[in-house]
């Protein structure tokens, strides 16, 4: 195992020091493992929380900002964040107006935020909570009862916190926030595998010759194995499943072609013109573009797309400034 | 080799059709592969073109917008643009006040910077250059007389950008280019090699319990190879080197953690960390921190380290609005 770490029991507690040390935005809770926005609290603002395994960083902690997250709780590699770290972040950024958990679909993560809910519910802070699950790949799935919740995560949390900042409300929020879920579809990829520095090897054996479709973000299988072929059949592979899912005909859309963590931006380019190829023969308005590293899996190399359905509303706020380490503009 | 390409032959032509399509900002003189800024020409601002190989980006493409580049010229692979790319560009961009070329310390690069300035030349273009000299791990390199131009050029981009979007003439901004190159120093290290495409196989070896320190941007040798050890011990052998070139001990600093493509964000923040421990420790002063991949070497895991001294007219011109694919604030 090749990797700019300390040691594997280390990981977390140094990459928290990092993000301290480098982004100004926030500040780290090290006690509770949670990244918060060091900015001044905003008074009957609704706040969002989200959190997660680490290992697919930007996620979450580096949409913690103005105009995105409150608060993302850190999870060990690959592991859901405890009940007891995400009833101290909703604690700490409860405003008075409530606040939306944002949670990817994992089982472990739906149900420690559940009990996280409850408890933050019991001191008095009104929690809801949005269940992503974007991912077209598979219906269930290792750590999965339905479908998995990948980078289609960042949309919401774009424009869900773009809401948020301008004063809308905990129900109003959820149900954007819903609504944002509803419209949005992911499907990745894998050249390699990625490895958990705990473990110490690949998580599985992917041979030279051969790409995995459909994969999750920890590794867990997709719909099958085949052939390493080229960008314009893996896009085709990834989009279809898509377009198939939902329809996207008769909507703007935002397009997010996102790399694992090992994919050099160059190849994510070559994807993206296939992409964008493919969507314009489909007929389908891509209104806004984002390619990179969103929502990675430690040193997998792959890539996924997302793609949302946006109405005008949507668009404004995804459109809306934001200031974090992942995501910025108009700030 | 596996990569997300159609074919090795096509991956410039690929990479750019997509760069096209997900960036607004740029547009690409797709017969002379040049990325060209969208926004309207303003009158009487000094020009900035860079370029180099491809295979590191964003740079130089991705620094291609408001506030920094208006024209990268984009070489094959690890291969320098040609003195007709470099000519179009500086054409097409001068504004009537001439043209600074920012080119990174490699022979070729220089070279063909070097005939493209004398054909600009000829045609009533005032052409500048300032050479990028950043990396202290070796004198002479496998392609470089003296030191080679690394990360560091995004601080040179960035800065000289700001000032020429603020008016400065062109003899002004080539001192003010040539001060910010003179107050960088960077370092690398590499955990594994990279893969040209057309080569279709690592461009070295490096075994499974090795690294390399003091690596090139393209696998160049650096100064050494030894037994991987960890993330404190790597950020001291990046750091040691570069406060031994240079004092930075009374003036503030820009820092730059890169990731040279392969690397995750986690590890990038393990290693800010240590690096900013000790930078503390050493008495320099961070104003500004970057972390993430701004100057890659394909798929290579590794990182590298940039210090730049910098005054107040330096930190004001950093701080000033970007809008790049690759850096972006205020705007």
């Amino acid at each position: 195992m090749k990797k700019l770490i300390n040691s594997p029991e280390r990981v977390i507690a140094d990459a928290l020091r990092g993000v301290e040390a480098a982004d100004e935005r926030v500040r780290v809770d090290h006690t509770n493992r949670v990244i918060l926005r060091a900015d001044p609290k905003a008074q009957g603002k609704v706040a969002l929380v989200s959190g997660g395994g680490s290992g697919h960083e930007p996620l979450h902690g580096g949409y913690v900002g103005h105009g995105m997250l409150d608060a993302a709780c850190v999870g060990e590699v690959f592991t859901s964040p405890t009940p007891d770290q995400i009833l101290a972040a909703t604690t700490e950024v409860d405003r008075g107006a409530g606040v939306l958990h944002i949670v990817k679909n994992y089982t472990g993560d739906v149900m420690n935020f559940e009990m996280g809910a409850e408890l933050a519910t019991d001191l008095g802070v009104d929690v809801r909570t949005v269940v992503i699950a974007d991912d077209v790949a598979v219906e269930d799935s290792t750590y999965t009862a339905g479908r998995r919740g990948v980078a289609g995560t960042v949309v919401v949390e774009k424009v869900v916190g773009a809401a948020a900042e301008e004063g809308m409300g905990l129900g109003e929020a959820a149900a954007l926030a819903q609504r944002v879920a509803d419209s949005t579809r992911s499907m990745g990829m894998a050249l390699t595998s990625c490895t958990v520095p705990a473990a110490g090897r690949p998580t599985f054996d992917l041979p030279e010759d051969e790409m995995e479709i459909g994969i999750g973000i920890h590794g867990e299988p997709g719909r099958h194995r085949e052939p390493l072929t080229d960008a314009a059949d893996v896009a085709r592979q990834l989009v279809e499943p898509i377009l198939a899912d939902l329809d996207f005909a008769d909507a703007d859309t935002i397009l997010l072609v996102n790399g694992m963590g090992a994919t050099p931006l160059i190849e994510l380019h070559i994807l993206f013109g296939e992409v964008m190829a493919l969507l314009e023969a489909a007929g389908v308005r891509v209104a806004r573009r984002l390619v990179g590293n969103y929502a990675t899996s430690l040193d997998m190399a792959g890539a996924s797309v997302t793609l949302a359905r946006a109405d005008a509303e949507i668009l404004r706020l995804f459109d809306a400034p934001v200031n974090t380490a992942g995501l910025r503009w108009g700030a």
